[in-house]
């Protein structure tokens, strides 16, 4: 078994993650077509505004990270469909209530006008209260499975959205604002901010493919540590691309003062940071083998992306 | 078996609600404190902000009407109180959304300054969530029953706190305000915003106890008219009381041109109309006979209420 980048490299075995990507989006993309409800069912102002975040072009990250979690150990992507798009909902739900005025206040997100701006802060702070419960509801729509009922699935998803984790690493992040902060509280703010939730989604694939407590391990490494690798790298991109590139405000990080990891240790070695972060997820890989060759791909089109 | 009104006027078995809300109130209160964080735990802010309006001094209505309906099945208390405090979340998560400048912009509530007003507004959407995500933890520490795992008890909180009920009873009167409104379309939110989780509430409790479809019928039927009594009273108080005898600002439907109860039916026909409501509501319990005494005490205390 070639170790995974070589299998990256391997013309014969190539994983065009692109095409994966694409099929993944546009299955996950109908899913939560399906588990929505309409745009016209009443009140529509609601439902309206919730599609509108959750199909605003998201990369759907989590859900095909869920995805692909769910085939390494050897499952169906449609048994894991329904955590996947649970946990997008959770995502989407953050972003609504992140960008409020009073919170990041920000206008654009993926190159449109962010919630609150097209509705109003009262439908924008509803709309993410409904994405969340909607989480839960498309939650229990799972199957359920031998190792992992429907107890271990809400408890696993409540456990990395709530007050300890995502919800923590927002706070800390607003009571950082303007404030030196050392790297240790970034990464703090990060394994809440971001890391909590990728790890979820890898987890919850696993889970739905019934999955050994060593590839539950095994996913949790890898999705740890991608998930960190990936806010750095995001910290990154915010100050070497431009707002058109990103499809968000560019610098942003920069005028608020925030803390980051180019800010704090500076560009050269946060590149490093990404890049070992990122050979410490392929590690908790091996094990897995062929069989996490999405996993493996989907790692090295989050270290090298530039968006 | 004496009818419930009788029941209650009955000196030998006289069901003391004061006793029971009071000793209720205390096992929630205990309950409560339990499932959730310490203020002390990281990051503080979210934790002592969630129990600030969590021990905001609330009635705990909801989670009594849910521990009174595990007994009229023939239920323990303490297998629905993770239920009960479920509820108790969802509803404090929504008061604190509800209160925020962006929605009906109140700085008063129970008699205290509300979250926003303390904690900012940030925190305050943060602490909403923050319980509206704890409430599905703490569901997930129920026991499950036969029929009723937890699939079908996440499925009854989302359906009653998510887009389709809660949510949309806030977003009708969110966008009702200063325009006319029929009696229809006030029923319509009240159904929505009141009704939807005191009925859920029951139906829980119902659940805890392994309970027959029957049961959970009356349950339903019970919950769902005591909750349109319960807003059709608070409608009335509104314009009938003072904002000290009330604990939170007296009037305030009539300043924000609110469509309320006795604004399009006037005073006497809101309270035949509650009154009409509390009797569907205490017929439904006829089945349960002398089980049901907490529930008809507490039916009767609703409709009694002066704050």
């Amino acid at each position: 078994m070639p170790a995974p980048k070589v299998f990256l490299k391997s013309t014969k075995n190539k994983f065009d993650i692109g095409v994966y990507l694409a099929r993944s989006t546009e299955e996950v993309n109908a899913a939560l077509n399906r588990f929505l409800p309409r745009a016209s069912t009443k009140p529509s102002t609601i439902h309206t505004a919730m599609r509108y975040s959750l199909f605003a072009g998201g990369k759907r990250l989590r859900p095909v990270l869920c995805l692909a979690a769910a085939e390494a150990c050897g499952g169906k992507r449609e048994a894991a469909m329904p955590l996947a798009c649970a946990v997008e909902c959770i995502h989407t739900y953050s972003l609504i209530h992140d960008d409020l005025p009073a919170m990041d206040d920000d206008d654009f997100r993926r190159g449109k006008p962010t919630n609150h701006k097209v509705y109003g802060e009262g439908i924008a702070v509803l709309a993410g209260d409904a994405l969340l419960t909607q989480a839960f509801e498309i939650l229990a729509q799972a199957k359920g499975w031998p190792h992992y009922d429907h107890r271990a699935l809400v408890l696993e998803l409540t456990k990395a959205s709530g007050s300890l984790q995502l919800i923590a690493g927002q706070v800390a992040d607003l009571e950082g604002e303007g404030k030196k902060t050392s790297v240790q509280q970034l990464r703090y703010i990060h394994e809440r901010k971001t890391s909590a939730l990728l790890c979820c989604s890898a987890r919850l694939g696993g889970m739905s493919a019934n999955c050994t407590p060593l590839q539950l391990q095994a996913l949790t490494d890898f999705g740890y540590n991608v998930g960190l690798a990936f806010q750095v790298i995001d910290d990154i991109l915010d100050i070497t691309q431009t707002t058109e590139q990103l499809g968000k405000t560019a610098g942003k990080d920069v005028t608020a003062q925030k803390a980051t990891y180019p800010s704090i240790v500076g560009l050269d070695r946060s590149r490093k940071i990404a890049k070992d972060l990122t050979k410490k997820a392929f590690d908790a890989l091996k094990p897995f083998g062929a069989a996490a060759s999405a996993l493996t791909a989907l790692g090295d089109y989050l270290l090298n992306r530039d968006k």
